[in-house]
């Protein structure tokens, strides 16, 4: 199969909002009046970010939604996206269920496949995705305010958790690394909250990198501080609440390490005011995503962690870095 | 060297046009009134699309050129792209001169670096870039009408020439083939010529997988055939100009296939209406980019190469595929 049989048979789908899709030497794009167009890229590599036997039906949802993910924390909504593959060779029964579970993410958000470029090479997948979001009502990372409440969205580290299980260094029963597996592969992008967030949250981030990591984005662009509750955060590990024994199994340290450092969580964290608390829970049940306060945001720079009696712990600073 | 301050060291400049550049999330682009975006995507991999040894400051004009050539076709003015960048390694001596000659070429077109990714990874550049054209404006592949001229800009096939005599399957004199190594590596993306097309040009196509490959793509999105004279579009190739002793050096059949055939010229192939040769020489004199019409569009299907004196020659059908 050629390059251009290949793109016809998995790749090329009528479109229903973009002026022009796959086919031409550029698509085309008509943004509603008014808005602005948020825009992502991604580039996902074999070996650093997935394993070289991962299912191609969890890969193709993943590819898609980590991208999804950054449309999310802007509070952008999903217009279309671009797919450059880079292929060590055409293998259908590869291809199939790659195309397949993409596009079935694709059209659960509405976002259109319109172009991209298919090539021979290392396997290699680079994805950029368009959202529209009405003018000036982005999320940023550079809007929080001192005082301001720090929250994330679903559950934190179950990720990590099940990469270190799946690379030997950490064992965990079978049923248990199943359901962990789960949220390393198929991530659920928070398109919904991004959205419902508008006009609410002050700043927001996609943690993708680790909580502390990514947080440290905000506080950056801000110019603040933040302190966090571990004790609040820690409990977002969703692991323990599906097991009794995952208390035994995992220690006090990895699993502070997996909630706040762990990366490929691809939840939210955001920030707004303390008059908004009610509005969040709102944007929460109209989401129909669960939100925590974790912390809250300090004049003060440099990133505090407290355990549940206000006592200060030493900082876990491990972002996920691609070059450290 | 990290990844953020990779990223922010050779990656990251302030925006003059994008509402928000790289940092974010997202990055926001503010689309003019009645405009629509054009948007393209270009994978380029080591050994793939260029070799390991290669420059990295050609390689870094190249990357964007290529993708900047998309946007010509369609007749859209470049506003921003982005760039995922797979790295084996951070190497700021390479970074450096990639960095600085995408720059230089964005910062010619008025094209900004708006966001984008890196990791680690085998060496893949992935560019995806926005252009913008107003509404129902843009040169479409489609809108080719029998008895139209068909034209290409600049010249044709010496990008194959070289890329032959660098793999060492044809011999050429050093000075020669500096010339034509820049016609390989340094390609001129046609954005003025593009620009002037608009409402000139009734179909258009970026040359990159060679002439009668692409020109097909315009045949069969118009549902059309087409003449070309191969005696005309023969001449278009430059090393012939350059030099007395190149007609001993290259075959008959070398020449034909490098114009028809060649691949990564960058060039436009277009077509317009008879009525419109005076429009398109002024197209052609105001971006100061040379023309030549080189045949017609055709009401019966299939590509017809016809020498001097009109007699029908055999079809040289190789455009490049990346997986045959």
């Amino acid at each position: 199969m050629g390059e251009f049989d290949l793109i016809a048979r998995y790749f090329t789908r009528p479109t229903a909002q973009a002026v022009l899709g796959v086919g031409d030497d550029c698509a085309l794009l008509q943004p509603a009046p008014g808005t602005q167009l948020a825009i992502s890229s991604d580039m996902l590599v074999e070996g650093r970010h997935f394993f070289a036997d991962v299912d191609p039906h969890t890969l193709g949802h993943k590819a898609l939604a980590v991208n999804l993910s950054d449309l999310a924390a802007c509070g952008a909504r999903p217009l279309a996206f671009t797919l450059a593959l880079a292929l060590p060779r055409v293998d259908e029964t590869w291809l199939a269920p790659f195309s397949r579970s993409m596009l079935a993410l694709a059209d659960m958000h509405g976002c259109e496949l319109v172009g991209g470029d298919t090539t021979r090479g290392p396997l290699n997948i680079c994805i950029t995705v368009f959202g529209e979001v009405p003018q000036g009502q982005a999320l940023l990372r550079s809007g929080a305010r001192a005082g301001d409440d720090i929250y994330v969205s679903g559950t934190l580290g179950d990720a990590r958790l099940a990469l270190d299980a799946i690379r030997g260094d950490l064992a965990l029963p079978a049923e248990l690394l199943q359901d962990l597996r789960h949220r390393l592969e198929q991530p659920t992008p928070r398109v919904a909250l991004g959205l419902a967030l508008r006009g609410v949250a002050s700043a927001a981030v996609d943690i993708s990198d680790g909580l502390t990591g990514d947080l440290g984005h905000i506080l950056k662009a801000s110019g603040l501080g933040a302190t966090i509750e571990t004790s609040v955060a820690m409990n977002l590990l969703a692991a323990r609440a599906h097991s009794a024994w995952a208390n035994e199994l995992i220690s006090h340290e990895k699993w502070l390490q997996c909630v706040l450092a762990g990366g490929d969580d691809y939840e939210l964290a955001f920030t707004a005011p303390v008059t908004a608390r009610d509005a969040v829970q709102l944007a929460s049940h109209y989401a129909q995503t669960p939100v925590t306060r974790i912390g809250q945001i300090d004049a003060a720079p440099g990133l505090r962690l407290i355990d549940a009696h206000g006592r200060e712990l030493r900082r876990q600073d491990a972002s996920f870095d691609h070059f450290a």
